[in-house]
């Protein structure tokens, strides 16, 4: 029977690494651990785990209300609801020098989709993107499925992360479509300035290519650079603005994100290019009828109180991980995280007597400390970790200390 | 500036019609009409605009406790949450002579999103796909963006819309990965006998290909024949199961739905099929975690007297519509619905002084009497017209004795 062997091509997946792959990989080794430790993972960035990162009851009761009001209980146009798609725009263009229309806004089942979106339409057959490294493994995954080679520039650590403007303009040829840039950076924890934000644009002009703006960490900026939105330089290059409520307002589960065309005058807005992104739209799952039409009464019940306390916790988190992450001697933190929930850390393994690489390294300390922590090479860097601090700033101490004694007890 | 043209390479969307194009002009076309009288569509596959199609609030009330239990607003697994595979699986194995497993359920957005990750697994170059006709024109569109070849083959009028299956056996090569089929079906209203249903499976296992089972109606039936599903005959040929809460719960924008392998021993279950279709869960953004969540409750908390008050309902739509066309002189169904919330009528235009086809009909008939219905060009034949009776009784009563007059003026 020839099902996933057929004409001698066997299908496939990719062979990308997930990050839930192996986090999961990372929590099941935890178990041969018989002291008893509680199992603290700084490997996903999804906080809701913890009480002190709860949603807003303004936003939970909006969707009950949207819920029991009986009325979207059916399908919402693909592209999302009108007044989804208005509320969404109003927000958006809060921080844009011109207005987005609801029509440059397609409501997505999370930002996952939006990429997932992106990509697909972006592609054609030979067609190259170039996406950052470190980064968020699901472009590679993403663009493997659609036939879309992947290339990758540097993150300079030396420099907050910043894009290696240069590699991007070797990487680039006729061939290429589009760049990735995700700020606030997962995983870097970077957030980028105007200026090199329109860099990073006036590249991509040179280059003919789209922007690909994840922005899922918009607004999480608790250092010196406040977040602005790629879309400012709309005017230079087209940009897709990728996004969710996810992050800000702490529901992943609820799975409400957008794909916007920042592109005040250009090609984003062709007949052609809106029929084939709403046609893709149409063989999408979307979100949930009633989560859409919660999306305007949640932007405005929501209190600024609330975001901050967010940004506060973050911020402090991030201090108290900077911070301990120098009293231990085989890892280093080139840039102070400025926003997002996550920073990378570099592993020197030569400290270490019998650890051989970063991937050694997160399984024994899952397996002796029942900390999960993700490796680097997971987000593209070998020999670097990366850490998330979105959690309850109690269980971030005792993983820490726990990852320090770990780095004593293998010191050479 | 090449962004929607690279290399030469316009980037289109594929030319296939949808439904909801379509819809959406003869919406417009309502318009120009200036005697006030009320829209009513027969057009959507979306009942949950009359009351009479409400949920249960069981489901709706498990939906709130889950949202509000502050346990359900993270990412969930990509593939699904536990507890929902585990309560699908139950559910589904109800009517099958296996146990399904949890992990044989893939929880998707919709089931919409179900048919998108079937097609997109299976694909490979050069391969193409045998779909119905008429059928839902998604799958021509999703397949065209696959690169996966669509090859139609008749659904036959005079036979209860059985599949032609020596068409088929025709136009299966050796790079045929799948066939689809709709049942109980969308758009025809049919009701296939298990001893159909068996027919195809061992046709499809003598072409040594995947059949993709499409049962977001299951369950709807109210004819002769029950629901079978196509589960049943797993142990001939590979079934991939596509369903969701869509139709049987009147919920299709919750965005609930699932891909099943029925596949007791086969190659759907080897490690290579497993990851690849992981994988590209991991790249499809799923439902809300909090509606997953509720899915146990749902299921259990559901009375069966909800069930029948729907499907006593369609029963009578069904029958009023078959008797009404019967008093229409142009239009001629040729086999009376046994399920669904749809039919499909044959239009003479020979007997119109001044209609040109199905698509002409149905935009005067927008025009003139604010009734939409669909043309059947939309789903694959042309001078048909597909009328779904999901909608409130009255309103059926109203839009089919305007249809009667419609044609009586437009009548030769």
């Amino acid at each position: 029977m020839e099902v996933v062997k057929n004409g001698g091509q066997e299908i496939e997946a990719p062979k990308n690494i997930t990050i839930k792959g192996i986090l999961g990989l990372l929590m099941a080794n935890t178990d041969a651990n018989g002291d008893g430790k509680k199992v603290i993972s700084l490997g996903m960035g999804d906080p809701t785990a913890y009480s002190c990162f709860y949603t807003t009851s303004a936003a939970q009761e909006a969707v009950v209300d949207a819920l029991r009001s009986a009325k979207f209980n059916g399908y919402s146009p693909t592209v999302g609801l009108p007044q989804t798609r208005k509320a969404l725009a109003g927000y958006l263009s809060r921080d844009l020098p011109y207005k987005l229309a609801p029509d440059d806004v397609y409501v997505t089942a999370g930002c996952t989709q939006a990429i997932e979106i992106a990509l697909s339409i972006i592609t054609r057959p030979g067609a190259n993107i170039l996406l950052p490294r470190p980064g968020f493994p699901i472009y590679g995954l993403c663009a493997a499925f659609r036939h879309l080679e992947a290339r990758y520039f540097d993150l300079l650590p030396g420099k907050g992360w910043q894009v290696d403007l240069s590699a991007v303009e070797n990487l680039a040829d006729h061939n290429t479509v589009a760049m990735v840039i995700i700020n606030p950076g997962n995983p870097c924890g970077s957030v980028y300035t105007y200026q090199h934000l329109k860099e990073i644009a006036e590249t991509a002009k040179r280059l003919g290519i789209v922007l690909i703006a994840d922005e899922v960490y918009g607004h999480l900026a608790f250092g010196a650079n406040p977040f602005v939105p790629m879309g400012v330089f709309g005017y230079l290059t087209p940009v897709l603005t990728l996004g969710s409520m996810s992050k800000r307002w702490l529901v992943p589960g609820w799975r409400l994100g957008w794909l916007v065309t920042n592109d005040p005058d250009g090609s984003l807005k062709s007949p052609k290019f809106v029929e084939r992104l709403k046609k893709y739209c149409d063989i999408c799952g979307g979100p949930a009828t009633f989560i859409q039409a919660a999306v305007p009464a949640v932007i405005e019940g929501t209190q600024e109180a609330f975001f901050h306390k967010t940004i506060n916790i973050l911020k402090q988190n991030s201090y108290t991980c900077y911070q301990k992450i120098k009293e231990i001697h085989c890892i280093s933190c080139p840039h102070k995280p400025e926003g997002s929930m996550a920073l990378m850390v570099k592993l020197n393994v030569s400290l270490l007597k019998d650890i051989s690489d970063d991937l050694d390294f997160c399984f024994k300390l899952a397996k002796e400390e029942s900390v999960i922590i993700l490796p680097g090479v997971a987000v593209g860097l070998k020999n670097w970790l990366r850490i998330t601090f979105a959690v309850d700033p109690s269980a971030l101490g005792e993983a820490l200390e726990r990852m320090k004694a770990f780095c004593q007890r293998h010191s050479s």
